[in-house]
């Protein structure tokens, strides 16, 4: 391994590479945050209410962030990545209002979502109007190849979220179809999220490249990580919530590699909890006694570490430095979200 | 008023303009459906199925027809509108998902709505696909001043229907508010579809804020009628469910004049039908009284009738072919919907 330029010991709070990368671009990420404030302003006063709860309720702006860090990482001395990264922002909140209401999700974050304060309906038109106005901010940069890089993902976005709901309660999705999904509905965006950094710094196509293979592989540990996290004790120390995939008949990989390694009998209660949806008392704490019985969480996390290895070579053709080892730092920051 | 051209008698069918519109651009149809058909191909199955229900279920293709029109009745020699006709018709077709969504809607045109067949998720998450297909193609075209139009638009029709969702059981509503919202939901997409076919023309800008204006125009009445419509006996004929409006509360302008002029006690059945939405047997017939008693059906359409006038009058600047004759005969089609 080639030796990296170490962090400045007192710039790193709590180890936290989010935090110090947070620190390093906050004036952009001030304007970002500007932009989304003043994109969202509307005489249809529940359209800004609306979007500021789910855009400030807690977000860690990480797409954003990874659109200005890649941007940092090229060198890039324009402002044509602030914009972007607010339209990367606006596309993630738009889907992850429509998440909210085809999930029936009544939390996130800890904090009521949008569609049990306003209602399903709001939600889905507020998420179209921020869909909307991603693109037209994407218009106003004017540039067709990230017109083309956004609208393909938000294709490759929604396509992932129906496939998604077609494996919901169904135990036969394998583990590759659902890292299809995962690919689609989440890497997808952290891919393009990192290209464009690439993009607008008119970066060699192999460098734009290495970028979105490193948004992708991060983009999928993340997935992994969360999905293991929904099963794991430990998530209420981080404010999340566990247990909902399972309530939902979620077939992610925990459950996938548990189910399979079963036996007749286990395979009958994942049957009776996830397919017919009968869910009693002691279920759930049933389902985590499996997984650990089968090492699945265990074999979750090595997953996601795969492909953050992989997220971390495809950085390695740019030279070393604080954004390099930030962006390194990341990946390892989201596995390790799960111990 | 200038004489135009007049239609050959034999290739009148019923004297239904859209019909002969039909007829005459049938090969540019017949390549905007292919294109439909060939963009909402996908291996995540559910995709194709539902988006070709909602395609096909009995739509008229009206927006898409707009456009195709508007490009012959500027000489357009070129393809473009073609592609561009299948993105309006797919922004239109993902309104239509999110909008039986939110209405909680059971049918459309006599068939069962996509969210009736495969739940409300698959509505939403189909619609955000198809919404994404439609920039997709607009950035294959490429042309910047096509994005920013439709992606304006975009916003436009979301913001309008976060709108009509707050004049929901709002009986305070004003014929303006109201306005509106019809302008942004509906009239902002024909007004959209129209001037796309004078932008592929590289028309002057006056002529492109010509069809823009009959587009909007037309928009407007058309959907004034389709108000009207919801309150008319004679709809069952036209194949339109009645009384859906009244069901859900929505206050169009019908409710409007008829809430206005009156009396206490009227306004009080009003209150009680779509403020606090208190509907016993007989409330429809007597909400279609009181219309009757106050004429508030008949001045519905005649407000209609203005916005028509409006629309034909923003065509006189075309010269007089068949084209142009079909675009002001549709608007009286549109307005005898209601006879």
């Amino acid at each position: 391994m080639t030796k990296i330029y170490r962090l400045d010991p007192n710039r790193v709070k709590e180890n936290n590479p989010l935090e110090i990368l947070a620190e390093i671009i906050e004036p952009e990420l001030k304007l970002v945050n500007q932009i989304i404030l003043k994109e969202t302003e509307n005489r249809v006063s529940l359209i800004p209410k609306l979007a500021s709860h789910i855009i400030s309720s807690g977000g860690k702006r990480l797409r954003p962030m990874l659109t200005i860090a890649t941007a940092k990482l090229c060198q890039y001395a324009g402002d044509r990545h602030i914009k972007l990264a607010a339209c990367v922002e606006f596309i993630h909140t738009a889907t992850l209002l429509h998440d909210d209401v085809v999930d029936s999700s009544i939390l996130r974050r800890g904090v009521e979502t949008a569609n049990t304060v306003w209602g399903n309906e709001s939600s889905v038109l507020v998420g179209d109007y921020l869909f909307s106005r991603a693109f037209q901010l994407m218009v106003s940069d004017g540039s067709l190849e990230v017109l083309k890089l956004l609208s393909d993902t938000s294709a490759i976005i929604a396509q992932g979220e129906v496939h998604q709901l077609l494996t919901k309660n169904n135990l036969e999705t394998s583990e590759d179809t659902y890292l299809d999904v995962v690919g689609a509905k989440t890497a997808a965006l952290f891919s393009a999220a990192c290209k464009v950094g690439g993009i607008v710094a008119d970066r060699k196509i192999a460098d734009q490249d290495s970028l979105e293979s490193y948004g992708k592989n991060l983009g999928i540990a993340f997935q992994l990580i969360d999905d293991a996290l929904d099963y794991s004790a430990s998530s209420s120390k981080l404010g999340k919530s566990i247990g909902d995939d399972f309530k939902e008949g979620k077939i992610t990989i925990p459950v996938i590699l548990a189910y399979r390694r079963g036996n007749t009998e286990e395979r009958s209660f994942w049957q009776k909890t996830l397919v017919r949806c009968k869910q009693d008392k002691g279920d759930f704490d049933n389902a985590i006694n499996l997984m650990t019985k089968h090492n699945s969480l265990r074999d979750t996390i090595r997953r996601a570490k795969h492909y953050g290895d992989k997220a971390k070579d495809a950085l390695a053709i740019f030279p070393n430095d604080l954004t390099k080892e930030i962006l390194i730092n990341l990946v390892d920051y989201c596995i390790k979200r799960s111990n």
